[in-house]
């Protein structure tokens, strides 16, 4: 991390209120244009097109929705309502509609909160076709009688459910994964500080020398969008993956959180308390029955992936969650670092506690690398270390264990693993 | 169970009365006759034949023993003991024998209990040829000093092994299996209880509707029996096998037993456990060495079926075992009433902490099946339940450990089940 | 073991003493010799030759190494150093050299002991060319100034890599591996002991009925001999192999030691610390971190094998270690024959404990073998013992578990398998 981190805080935050107006959602132009945003940012950004109908396990990819403009106008012409000022003002996937609506019969096609009466709610139909409005309670309060015209501007069409991937290679064929959502429109905390923090997450990446692992970056839509990636890398994720972390409301001010994998032993659930507990501030810990984005996928039965999930103040615990409310002065570039320190601390531990592996059968004839004596005599086993350590490089015993196995400081066994790595004999 | 208890039981004795006569064996008439009895009582009960000679497994399928008429005589002419009184006065599988005989050479051919003089002992020699008498030792004390006419109307020959099953389908292919033998005498604790009470049972279950588990009961003759069955069904059990229960002595007025399987924790142990720890009263925990029955085959090495026993007290543990005082006045209508109605809260609790499993990879699309809102509003979380659930339905934890693990009452669980039920979304 | 033992440990004594003089090293005429010695003392012993330049896992089996003669004489025409009075002079796998040198020049090719200045210490340089000689400090103080006439007449050319393997069939397939090396010259407890020991070792085994186990014992050159039989026999050894040890440093007055194998769990663990128990004498145990011989190589990753080692005084813990005082007085009859006792001791433990495993699927059918009573009668349940046995002779129990698991004497155990073994029941 070569810039101060106030800098990184604020570079995060300038891309979330360049990328905030912006109408995402399952698919259609604005959630295209975000991924285009991030594939200037990112090395070796690839779309992965996918398109409607396509069966993905128990789901159909749907068709791509475009708004073009939506809005309610009293019958003197007065814009009440418009898309154009906030995308949250039109239900996501609503269909096209244009009519005169009496105030009862706009009713059941307007959502708001009494609770919460200055917030315009966040409310989709991705499967089932409706049209609708979102309003802040005090506008439908001011609304006035009626009759309203009504206009929403949209189309539903064959095209592509498109997510977005980058891939690190590191000089091992284990994966990390990273995974963060791009399907909701102007939010901010839920959901553009996920892919802002895992942008500058992968930058930071790419410039870490002697990666170890092998960092997989996906930005993808919600729950389809994760289903068509596990459909497509299911196998290789299996054998490979190590752990794996899904990132969103990365950017409040609130404490660290984290969520479990099913099973919640996983390589990624220990690494995370390790990072958590080294940290040395308060974090909240949930339970899996917590949870609620794509560890639904990554972890359901039949899947069963190393994959758990930190955020800041969790989705669903905050009360401008899924509201207009959520926007960018909920996030700040002081949550953004903080999360962002958080993941590189994580990446820090993984890549200090990897578990490397002897490329041998039997121990590796050490003089023939100039790692042992060539000439023996008595007293002068100063490699006893390096064969000690050889003997946990099973792929079985992190650094820290094989420390404690072996009675020596990790340090000392980094030292004996980086002679092995540089004669080539890691697997 | 629409018939009162006390009636049930009634009707299970008078079945082991009128079954109490015939001379079963492990071959013959007698068995043959019992088997047809529980034919008529059971719907798709079939007859399993094995001719004599057919090696299974270590062991020889027997010939065929048909017993006519046996007795002891003195020179006048007076029947002495006579099998047509008590079957048990013949030594199953005697050769036939007719010839005058001494005291003495009688005397090698005679079986009594000093300490039970007023017992006939049950005694067999199914792979010896040789024959016998089972005598009260008050009767052999007042024989008289013979010499003795002997006839035993016997005959082996080559026929069939007979055994019976009868099956159950259920919504799933897992299996349960009830085994009772058919082979003893007149013999009422061990064994007519154990048959009318399976077959009791089976009635109880052919009524019960929404099994998800198949049951299969088999009555066959001990050990052989259980040998064949096994030879025949060994690769599906292995599959399809989720707990089974060797069925015996299950009329008298003691505690229920349990004999647990070789290891002692398969499913059947804990559910058998659980089921006996329910029913709150005391019972007997026997230890693997204490068995004595099928368990013996159904968990040997190589077989190891989730297989144990309940009884009421044990074979071998009541001093009328094995003599003609195991007689229908040691097993009481009560007695049978209460081993059916354990066994009938084993299945209740069999078929209500079944260990369902989704069908579907990834989470199933639910609002393609009206289980999830279409229109997705914060605050709105109904299906919360439904996704914990969903999230443990692996197979392998069952509705109680899903109700733990996800901090809903059974009942929640059940009902979240029956919804993907309905919609064919489990396997 | 027919002789006593002050005889046997003056005859592998007497062994070591006609072996001490040989020139041994990885390959060679000494070496080859020393093999010799043993094939006329054991049956069947195989000698199996790898060539120079094969690779072998990460190795490269080495040229062969013969040494003629090896001195330093001064102008003068003294001899003052040679190796023809004790092979330890020349450094082991030395080039060949012929020339005139200064002290100075001397002074690079020498290696000697300030601490141990009467000691001549045990030098080699296997993969590295280079010449050397090794003298008592007190030698080289009194050397003289020089210049030196130096000559080492050896050769280093392409042959074989030899090993020794002796086979004795048991029973079972199951094998036994003792695993000892012969590399080093004129030592006696590291390495001599290991190799007489095992000799009479493999005797006494020939000479034991109804051995269970089959025995395997190698005598191979450190590391590259036990990688070479490895590398032939891995597939083998990972299916059969029940418990292996790696036998050296068995001649001296000091305690027995252990050495575990690398995970410390494995039978040949479980078995010597039970056999060190029942010894009853003081022992030490060591860590993993203390091996240093072929346990290297039987528990790298990738192939762990059962193997664990069990020595007197370890290498490396005594300070005659690797020079010219562990001769032929640092060892003794007393202490090789104390070592023999103990793996004595050990076989008789692995014969005692065996595994056995029932031929059979279900329960044998006992009486056929007259193993059960043919007339069957209450309270004569003598085979209980039998049947009890059988149920845990899945192979995967030894006769003291089963012991516990039936609550009977080990000898009870023993006479109810031994009934099985004679009726050929066993697999």
């Amino acid at each position: 991390m070569t810039k101060s981190h106030h800098t990184l805080g604020e570079e995060m935050h300038s891309w979330a209120t360049e990328l905030f107006p912006l109408n995402r959602s399952l698919t259609g132009d604005g959630t295209i244009k975000t991924f285009e945003f991030f594939a200037k940012k990112l090395e070796n950004f690839e779309f992965i097109n996918t398109p409607s109908g396509t069966e993905v396990f128990d789901w159909t990819v749907p068709k791509v929705w475009n708004m073009r403009s939506g809005y309610i106008k009293n019958l003197a012409g007065n814009t009440l309502v418009d898309f154009g000022v906030n995308n949250l003002h039109v239900v996501g996937y609503s269909e096209p509609v244009h009519g005169i609506f009496t105030k009862d019969e706009l009713r059941e096609h307007v959502f708001f909160l009494v609770e919460q009466p200055s917030a315009i709610p966040y409310v989709t139909s991705y499967y089932r076709d409706m049209w609708g409005f979102c309003l802040k309670f005090e506008e439908w309060e001011n609304l006035g009688e009626g009759p309203f015209e009504v206009i929403i501007d949209a189309e539903k069409i064959d095209g592509d459910l498109v997510y977005g991937e980058t891939f690190l290679a590191g000089e091992s064929s284990q994966e990390i994964l990273f995974s963060t959502y791009v399907c909701h429109p102007s939010m901010a905390s839920n959901e553009l500080s996920g892919p802002v923090v895992l942008t500058k997450l992968m930058q930071y990446l790419s410039t870490l020398k002697d990666r170890h692992y092998s960092y997989r970056a996906v930005f993808l839509p919600e729950t389809i969008g994760a289903l068509v990636f596990l459909n497509n890398n299911l196998e290789r994720l299996k054998l490979n993956l190590v752990a794996g972390w899904v990132m969103t409301c990365l950017g409040d001010g609130g404490n660290l959180s984290y969520i479990p994998s099913r099973l919640g032993n996983t390589y990624a659930d220990r690494i995370t308390l390790k990072t958590l507990s080294d940290h040395g501030k308060l974090f909240m810990k949930y339970s899996w029955l917590d949870r609620g984005s794509d560890e639904r996928q990554y972890c359901a039965p039949g899947i069963d992936l190393p994959v758990c999930s930190v955020t800041k103040t969790k989705y669903g615990e905050y009360a401008e969650y899924h509201t207009s409310l959520d926007n960018l002065e909920y996030i700040s570039p002081e949550g953004l670092e903080e999360s962002l320190e958080f993941y590189v601390q994580l990446i820090e531990n993984l890549e200090a506690n990897r578990t490397p592996k002897i490329r041998t059968i039997g121990e590796p004839h050490l003089s023939k690398y100039q790692l042992y004596r060539s000439t023996s005599i008595k007293n002068a086993n100063n490699e006893d270390n390096l064969l000690n350590v050889i003997s946990y490089l099973d792929g079985q015993h992190n650094i820290q264990e094989i420390s404690q196995l072996c009675k020596i400081d990790e340090q000392d066994v980094l030292e004996e693993v980086e002679k092995l790595r540089v004669n080539n004999l890691l697997s």
